[in-house]
């Protein structure tokens, strides 16, 4: 089992080693803490000493995932849009006489600011939000929707006014989750003109509880599609994505599969992209990637896209038909070796 | 001179009381402290009893500005755009044919969130950031421009879940800062769509770095005009705004006079909108009110009004015209009783 580093809900770093779990609270006052962030930022030389040393903590026993608590204090959190078929998805339904993407974004990857407050462990019930529908009317959002996500997470922090060459983005991040960016689709359609989203998205986004290391994921990456056009040079390198698979599962029931190598910037081009304005990086920065959806139509990463904005409602396999979330569904995002990321819809309010 | 507070360079509450500074670092563990957070989480009770007690902390002689630190360790940073004179002239530049606020505007406190780790305190220099300007081609800003805002920090948390009351909204709120949002308006020009300003805006956020607790304002609250058509119940109360002057200076030259009143929305209703959905307050929490623009030629809080997109240059005293800033330029907004916020261009990399 890749190994994999959380936080126990009363605090200490505890680590997911070959089918087990240990405390490593005890180890070192770098996992004696509240969260991840001390020892994500320690940096690289550090993380590769934690590795060797992890069969060295206290066996948790009765461990359940529950027991584990928000994995690290988020920083900021920003929401990238790099998967070419869910742009190009949203773009047909949305503008069906135009070209579906966007003249910017084949040039650089796309994103935005979300609200870190918000973002919570995997497991946390997610209250169906409140707000502005179309015309406007108030009430609770009756297009709640999924978004299947990966997130990275930064450990050494950089300097303000020094960008991150695209080479050395990588020396910055400690490790990857996996990511629900759930979404309020009539909230969002009425508010986000001109300035982007903002209440469709800052109500919850869940995270799973385990950090895998980018280190345990080296045998993952693979080369990717070609860039076209080629980027600007300081977001120039090999193509690249890694490759894992992942599911998303409402119900008990696999409604898409679809995997991290279809998106198209690669977090290091995100990262070149993020600080070559000279913003700087902080430890437990949250940068997601965005849904990922692939080519074919079970492989889209999100309802909106499933049903086709509503209008193709998916089949549950107990006879019910969704276009968008129910009160009490339960969603799980899954895939090897980052694990899950689960949450259940309760009624707006 | 109205009581401010700010924190030393080396750490330790400080107020502005009666043209002097006292340290207040030795009177209350709270006070000795890197940030105003934990005193700004103690709540308004508290907040109340260090005002009867800022006269017993130790006088700081020979105090110059930049005895001073960051005042606070911003959790989420929102920047609304709540002037309408600043929506309808942008509206009108960049949509000449329609009508110039969109649909949303006078129906919500449009916002959107910006990077809390580059808001930095008054004196910081600014680099003239690098990014994709329009074509795409690579370089430093051409457009670089400065945002007159004032902002709202919160001190008392609210919960997940639990919206906050428009009436109970400025119970969370600490105090109130000046807030340069300095913009490369090339660079958010070509990035914008569909997802919102990201490069444009995250390089650099300059605050004043006395915080004027709220309590000490409530003699500038004024009646605002009537907001048509009425706003949503969870919106809804008697218009009022500060009334604050504010003015912009650039190399020692006023260019613009504006005043927070200026302001359609009130930090209250964007309290309310912000929460509404479920999304929850944490101290630090920065809410700025967005470029303040007046309805008169010379009460425009940008460059971008003031020269009009570039159109009709400002003329300095010096004989130099402006469309935007260069390097060297020095930028000072000023409001009494917030103090003031200043930074000087660096040049691009």
């Amino acid at each position: 089992m890749t190994l994999a580093y959380g936080v126990l809900r009363d605090g200490g770093v505890c680590a997911r080693v070959d089918g087990r779990v240990v405390d490593m609270s005890g180890l070192d006052p770098l996992f004696d803490a509240p969260s991840l962030n001390p020892f994500m930022a320690a940096g690289p030389e550090m993380w590769r000493q934690a590795r060797d040393r992890v069969n060295d903590g206290a066996a948790v026993v009765d461990f359940e995932e529950d027991r584990l608590g928000m994995p690290f204090e988020v920083a900021d959190y920003v929401d990238f849009y790099s998967s070419l078929h869910h742009a190009t998805n949203l773009g047909r339904m949305f503008r069906p006489d135009a070209e579906p993407l966007l003249p910017n974004w084949r040039h650089l990857p796309v994103g935005y600011h979300g609200r870190a407050g918000t973002v919570v462990p995997s497991g946390t019930p997610v209250r169906r939000p409140s707000g502005q529908r179309p015309g406007p009317e108030f009430g609770p959002s009756r297009r709640l929707d999924i978004e299947l996500e990966a997130g990275f997470v930064i450990g050494t922090p950089s300097t303000m006014g020094e960008p991150v060459p695209v080479e050395r983005a990588l020396d910055h991040v400690f490790g990857m989750v996996l990511v629900n960016d759930w979404s309020a689709r009539d909230i969002q359609a009425w508010e986000y003109q001109p300035l982007g989203p903002f209440l469709g998205k800052s109500f919850a986004t869940s995270i799973s509880r385990w950090v895998v290391p980018l280190d345990e994921l080296a045998d993952r990456r693979v080369p990717g599609e070609p860039q076209e056009p080629p980027p600007l040079p300081y977001l120039a390198e090999r193509p690249w994505a890694y490759d894992i698979a992942l599911t998303l599962e409402l119900n008990g029931c696999e409604i898409a599969r679809s995997n991290t190598r279809y998106l198209y910037w690669s977090i290091a081009q995100q990262i070149a992209h993020l600080t070559v304005n000279g913003a700087s990086l902080r430890t437990g920065d949250l940068l997601a990637t965005g849904t990922i959806s692939g080519p074919e139509r079970d492989e889209r990463g999100s309802l909106i896209e499933l049903s086709w904005n509503g209008e193709d409602p998916i089949e549950l396999p107990d006879g019910s038909t969704r276009t968008f979330l129910e009160d009490g569904d339960e969603v799980v995002l899954r895939g090897d070796p980052l694990g899950e990321v689960h949450g259940r819809i309760e009624p707006g309010v």
